[in-house]
C-alpha cells in the first residue's frame, strides 16, 4: 500500500518533470536569441530531464494510488522536491557553474518563490539564467496558489478558499466544474502577468527586464535581473506598478477570478484583503513619519520608499529599492514584523499570512473575556464571518510550530557558521518565503553567496518547509505516517 | 460593586505595604551597623510608608470583595505594583539619588526577580542598598510562589501544583488546612536560604554576600552585590552551590515540601522536573561540547562554565561568571533558547517554564498525528498524567501572546531608543524574568543604566506582565474587564 502510494506520487512527479523539462526550451530559445553558449546547457537539461521522466513516467505507470492525505502529503513533498531538483541542473552545468549547494538553493528559492540569491553580478548573465529563474518563480506561484486552493484545505492545514468558495454564499458556485474554475485561475494568472509586463514596459523597463519582473512580481517571488534589484528603475511610475502586483500576488485569486469575470467586488468584502491592505498601510504610514520625523527623508520620497519595501516584504515578494537598514533600529525592527506578516491565503505570498493574522487577534481577545466570564459563548468573527473552531486550533498549532521551527532553524544556522542575526532573521526570511534577512551579509544590499554550503542546505529546506506551511513537510517527519 | 472591589483590593495592598515598610528596618540596621548615612533613609521611607499605608488602610477597611476572578486579577496587579513602587522609594532618596524612572526599574526587577540592574558600581554601594536589593528579589520570590500556587490555578492561567495537590493520589493532600500548607511552603523557602547562605560563606564568601547571594539564589532573581557578578567568585565549590540553588529556587515548592516533610522522592516523579534537569543538561553539554571543539576553553572549565551559565538563564536567575557572548555564535544562539526556557511551576522561576514545553512536544506530536489519522483520539501526556484539554488550549494561547507580547515590545523598545538587538533581547529577557540580555549594553557583560527612560518604563511593564504569566495583566486593558 505504502509502496504504491510512494510508485503513484512518483509517477505524478515524473508527468510535472516532463513540463518543467519543456519550460527549459524556454530560456534555450532566449539563450540561442541573444547568442549566449549556454543554449545548449538548457537544451541538454531539458531533453535529459525530459528523457529520465519519460522513462520513470512509463516504469511506475498504471498505479493507482489510494487517495488518501497520506498520499496527498507524499505528493506534494516529492513535487516540490523534483521541481527543486530539475531546476537546478542548468544552474550547475551552465557558464555560471554553481556548487551543487548553490544551485540547488537557488532553484529552491525560485521554486518556493522566496527570492533569495547566490548569484552576484546578475547585471551581466547570460538572458537565459535570468529568465530560467523567473520561470521558476512564475511556476511556483502558480503551484502555490493550486497548493492552496485544491490540497491544504483538504489536508485541513490552511488555506480556505475552496472551501468557502464551494460551501459561502459569498462567491456561489461561479462555476460548476473544477477543470473550468482551475482554468479561469491560471487564465487570470497569465493575463496578470502580461498586464504586468506591459505596464513595466511602458513604465520604462526593457522589453526583456520587464517580462522577467512581471514573473517574478505577480508570483510574489522577487528575483530581480539587476544586483541593485529595484533600486535599477527610479522611475516612479515603475514602483508604483510593482507595489500594485505585488499585492494583486499576495491577493485570493479566487477573488481575483469572481472579480473579473463576473464584475463584482467581492474583493474588498473579503475582511483578508481589507486587513492586508491596512497593516500594510499602517506599517508604511509608521515608517514613513519616522523617517521624516529622524530627518532621513522628507514625507513623500520617504512614504515612496517606505511603501515600496513594507508591501515587498509583506507580500512576501522580497524586491528592494533602498537599504532601509540604513533607516535606523525602529524601520529595523518594523521591516522584521513585516516578514513575518505575509499575505492572503489562496495566493502566491507567504508568511504567517492575513487570515491567521484575524484569527489570532479574535482568539487574544476571546481569551481575554473568557478569563473574565469562563462561561461565556462567543465565535471568533472574520469580518462578517464566523471562524469554526477547527480553523482556529489549527492557526494556534500554525502559528507556535512557527515559532519553534524557526528558532531550531535559528541554532542550526549558528553551527552551520553564520552569525546570529543572520541565523535569526535568514531563518525567518526562508521560512516565511520573503527574500533578503537583517545585517550586512543576507540584507537588502547583500547576497547568500558568503554563507556555508551546510547553511545553504539548510536555508534550503526552511523554504521548503515555508511553501508548505510545515505541516506537510512535519508529517512526513512523524513515525505515524510510516505506520502500517 | 467595581469600586467596592478595588477599595478592597487597595485595603489589603495598604496591609502588605506596611510589612514591606517594616522589611526596610532591615537595611536600615545593616547601614547603621556598618556606619552609612543611608540608614536615615531607610528608616524615614519606612516611616512614611507604613505611615501612609496604615492611614489608607484604615481608610479602606471593613469592605468585603465581591470574591471573583476579577477581584483577584485587580488584586495581583495592584499587589506587585505597589510593591515596586514602595520599593524604589529608598533608591530615589538614598545617597544613590537613582532617577524616578531608574529606581523603579531596579525595584520591579527586584520584585519580579528579573534581576536587570540599573545601577554601576555595585561594588562601592552602602550595605543597606545592596540588602534592600536582595531582600525585595527574595520577597518577590516567596511573592511569586503563592502566585503560582493559590492564584493562578484559580485564575486557570497556569501553575497547577495546588490543583494537583488536591486532585491527585501522588501528593496525597499532606495537609489538611491551607494555612498549614502555606507555613511549610514559607519554612522550605527560608531553610533553602539559610542553607544557601551557610554554604556560600563555607566555599568563600563573606558572610555578607553569603546572605544577599542566598537571597537573591533561591528566589531565581540575580542581584548580585558585585558589578562582575559570580565571576567575582572563582571557587568551583561556590559555583556549584549556584548552581544547585538556583535549581532548588526552579523546582515546584509543593514537591520540596514533601520531600522534606515526608522524606518522598516524588520530586524525580515530577515530570518536570526531570525535564527542566534534562534540558538544562543538554543545552549545557551542546556548549561545553563546542568550547572544546572550537578550542575557545578546554571541556573541563568549559563545562563549568556552561553549567553556571545555561542553568542561571534556564532557572531565569541570570548570574553570570563569564562574558557568554564571547563563546561564538551556536552558544549565543543556545543562550538566546535558555532565556525562553524557564524553570518550574510552582517555583520562583519564569520563563516559558517546562511544564508548557511538555505540553507543547505533545500537542506538537498529537497534531503530527492528527494530520495522518484525523479521527484519532489521543490524549497529551506529562509522564504518567494526562494533561487535560483546557490546560493544552491555554498553553497554546500563553505561548502565542507571549511571542506577540514580545515582539510588540521590541518594536516600542527601538522607538524609545534602543538598537534592534537591545530591543529584542532586552524585551525578552524581561518578559522571561531573566536578566541579562544579548549585545554590548545589556549583555552579562553590559548595565541597564545607558537605556533612555522610556525604554526603562517599557521595560519595567515587560517585566511585570513576565511575572504575572502575561494574561493577569492583559486582561486589565480588555474592555470586558470593565464592563458591569
Amino acid at each position: 500500500m505504502k509502496g504504491r502510494n510512494l510508485r503513484a506520487a512518483i509517477h505524478v512527479c515524473a508527468v510535472f518533470a516532463t513540463w518543467l523539462a519543456a519550460l527549459m526550451l524556454v530560456p534555450a530559445l532566449a539563450d540561442l536569441y541573444y547568442g549566449s553558449p549556454d543554449w545548449i546547457v538548457f537544451a541538454v537539461s531539458s531533453a535529459a530531464i525530459a528523457a529520465l521522466a519519460v522513462i520513470v513516467a512509463a516504469a511506475t505507470r498504471g498505479i493507482r494510488p489510494a487517495y488518501s492525505t497520506r498520499f496527498a502529503f507524499m505528493l506534494v513533498n516529492l513535487l516540490w522536491l523534483t521541481f527543486a531538483v530539475a531546476g537546478a541542473v542548468p544552474f550547475v552545468e551552465s557558464s555560471l557553474q554553481l556548487s551543487v549547494a548553490d544551485a540547488f538553493f537557488e532553484s529552491m528559492s525560485g521554486i518556493t518563490t522566496t527570492g533569495s540569491t547566490v548569484i552576484q553580478g546578475l547585471d551581466d548573465l547570460p538572458p537565459g539564467l535570468l529568465l530560467w529563474r523567473s520561470i521558476l518563480q512564475w511556476v511556483g506561484g502558480l503551484g502555490v496558489i493550486a497548493l492552496g486552493l485544491f490540497v491544504l484545505p483538504y489536508l485541513k492545514i490552511g488555506g480556505s478558499s475552496v472551501i468557502r468558495l464551494e460551501s459561502s454564499d459569498r462567491y456561489e458556485r461561479p462555476f460548476s466544474r473544477l477543470s473550468t474554475f482551475a482554468a479561469s485561475i491560471l487564465g487570470i494568472y497569465l493575463a496578470s502577468t502580461l498586464i504586468c509586463a506591459l505596464l513595466y514596459a511602458m513604465t520604462g523597463m526593457t522589453g526583456f527586464d520587464a517580462v522577467n519582473h512581471a514573473m517574478t512580481t505577480v508570483s510574489t517571488g522577487g528575483f530581480s535581473t539587476h544586483d541593485d534589484s529595484f533600486a535599477h528603475f527610479p522611475g516612479l511610475a515603475t514602483q508604483w506598478v510593482a507595489i500594485v502586483f505585488m499585492l494583486i500576488g499576495a491577493t485570493p485569486f479566487t477573488a481575483l477570478v469572481v472579480l473579473t469575470l463576473r464584475g463584482r467586488v467581492d474583493l474588498f468584502r473579503d475582511n483578508q484583503v481589507v486587513v492586508m491592505l491596512a497593516y500594510s498601510l499602517g506599517l508604511s504610514a509608521l515608517v514613513a513619519v519616522y523617517l521624516d520625523v529622524t530627518r532621513t527623508e522628507d514625507l513623500a520620497p520617504g512614504l515612496e520608499h517606505a511603501v515600496f519595501n513594507i508591501v515587498s516584504l509583506i507580500t512576501t515578494t522580497g524586491f528592494a529599492n533602498y537599504d532601509y537598514l540604513q533607516w535606523g533600529p525602529f524601520a529595523i525592527a518594523l521591516v522584521f514584523m513585516a516578514t513575518f506578516m505575509g499575505g492572503c491565503s489562496g495566493s502566491t505570498a507567504g508568511g504567517v499570512k492575513t487570515y491567521r493574522w484575524i484569527a489570532l487577534y479574535g482568539i487574544m481577545r476571546r481569551a481575554l473575556d473568557r478569563f473574565v466570564y469562563p462561561n461565556a459563548v462567543a465565535s471568533v468573527r472574520s469580518g462578517r464571518d464566523t471562524v469554526d473552531e477547527e480553523t482556529l486550533d489549527i492557526v494556534l498549532l500554525f502559528f507556535t510550530a512557527f515559532i519553534l521551527v524557526w528558532s531550531l532553524l535559528t541554532v542550526a544556522l549558528t553551527l552551520a557558521g553564520t552569525d546570529f542575526l543572520t541565523a535569526l532573521s535568514g531563518a525567518l526570511t526562508a521560512l516565511a518565503n520573503v527574500g533578503p534577512g537583517l545585517g550586512p551579509v543576507i540584507g537588502p544590499a547583500g547576497n547568500f553567496a558568503p554563507l556555508t554550503d551546510a547553511a545553504k542546505w539548510l536555508l534550503s529546506f526552511a523554504m521548503l518547509l515555508g511553501r508548505l506551511e510545515i505541516f506537510t513537510v512535519l508529517v512526513l517527519l512523524s513515525p505515524a505516517f510510516w505506520r502500517e
